[in-house]
């Protein structure tokens, strides 16, 4: 696969036919979503947890319809009629009473009808900005993961989503570098936004002794003088998921991480998802 | 004032008038908004602190124009043309650099056509509920102001909006009854919603140490058995204002406390408050 996609759709539909099977750079200027699939009697409570926490757990839309795996709301989010949410992403995960099942590259023989989706925003978006401001994240110059960490930050709990915290990703940045990456990560308000902490003190301030040891992806390296930055971190969701555990009763699917899925929504739509037009 | 207030255009007019000046229990079922006013350049930032952390802040409306006091946005907030923002508070707060410096009954005087309003969801909605469950927060048994602290939960920040936290306000329920009031308060999501962490174990969680010393408003008085349940408060922003102190250039206005406007949003409405249609 060396050709350039372009389109939203042409990504989803390599995907599908899994001739795409890591999503990082693809389709550029385009969101991508993370997944979390839930038994429909869940669906509220995640739901309200999304709308309660939305720096961590941005909603970028769900399925309309319980089983339904084709139409997504608001219908922008994903303009095509020829989708499925259980083959358009490259990869998946499945988990059962919180734990992790094993991978699979669809949903279909376990999906149920009862079974409902969400797209959540990740932070490839914003990633894309700071490279182009020449800010680049460390660990995109050094082909590492991403290091994240279990912050004090409480979610704010919604119904069987309780006791929960807000995973936070770090990038090193020098100090006189931070309220320009503050500028520029501010306006994707849907996928994560600005940082949530930023120096020593910030990482003090989360309860993170050593940033040397993530819970999450690699160490980072810090050139002479950086600090690290901290922005609300899309695991989070994943994790609250993972912690209701036995408390959901049914299959739970998720993507698998760093296989995204490519909406139809752009940066500049962003402005558009915040709520109606307060 | 002894007649009965039915409509929200109603309460609003007798609060020009300066014929109500107590909005608690009247025009019932209509969502009270608190209000900050800011000079527009900080409105974007205070935008994005509402967005951001829509729990303590939750955004009902806001003007739709800088220096224009009566037009507000979303429209269905105030559904008349004869509104105006800075008449139809029972009575207003003006701040300079962060401190309190007077309390007036109309803002015609000091308002610019550079200030931007901001209408933010308050408590009142869901204690009618409460008490139409037959479960009545205790300080409106005791006729006392409810109990607010400080909590450890930071609000996330968004521009010069920087290190403030989430104040949190407590009512005392017997442990059997937690459940109940979680599920009635959840649907207001526009106006704080479930509870942010309940019991004594919650208390810890978000750093009160003694209940009994509430920052702001008067101790509860605790029956048998009873533990704190804690809600996110509409203080907050207020005080993100107030910390953001020098960094504000120009005056800012807040309604006076328990002095609020009577918006048109019912609470049928809440749930269209809900980002766009996810």
């Amino acid at each position: 696969m060396g050709s350039i996609v372009t389109t939203a759709q042409e990504a989803r539909l390599l995907c599908r036919h899994n001739q795409l099977t890591n999503t990082a750079g693809r389709a550029p200027g385009y969101l991508q979503a993370n997944l979390l699939v839930l038994p429909a009697r869940y669906a509220s409570d995640f739901h309200n947890l999304c709308l309660r926490n939305p720096v961590p757990c941005p909603l970028l839309g769900m399925t309309a319809v319980p089983g339904n795996p084709s139409a997504i709301r608001p219908a922008k989010c994903i303009r095509s009629k020829d989708f499925d949410i259980r083959t358009d992403f490259p990869k998946y995960r499945v988990y059962s009473e919180g734990k992790y099942v094993e991978s699979r590259r669809d949903l279909l023989d376990v999906w149920t009808n009862d079974h409902v989706g969400f797209l959540i925003g990740c932070s490839f978006s914003f990633e894309d900005a700071l490279i182009a401001a020449g800010l680049p994240p460390r660990h995109q110059k050094t082909h590492t993961i991403v290091a994240m960490y279990r912050s004090t930050i409480p979610l704010l709990p919604a119904g069987i989503f309780t006791g929960g915290c807000c995973i936070v990703s770090m990038r090193p940045y020098r100090p006189e570098q931070i309220e320009r990456v503050r500028q520029i990560t501010r306006a994707y308000i849907s996928t994560h936004g600005e940082p949530v902490a930023w120096g020593w003190e910030g990482a003090k301030q989360l309860g993170i002794d050593d940033v040397e040891k993530p819970d999450f992806g690699e160490p980072q390296q810090f050139e002479e003088g950086e600090v690290p930055v901290f922005w609300a971190c899309g695991v989070t969701p994943q994790l609250a998921v993972e912690a209701a555990g036995k408390k959901i009763d049914g299959l739970v699917f998720s993507h698998e991480p760093g296989h995204m899925l490519v909406t139809d929504w752009t940066a500049e739509d962003l402005q558009k998802l915040q709520p109606e037009s307060v």
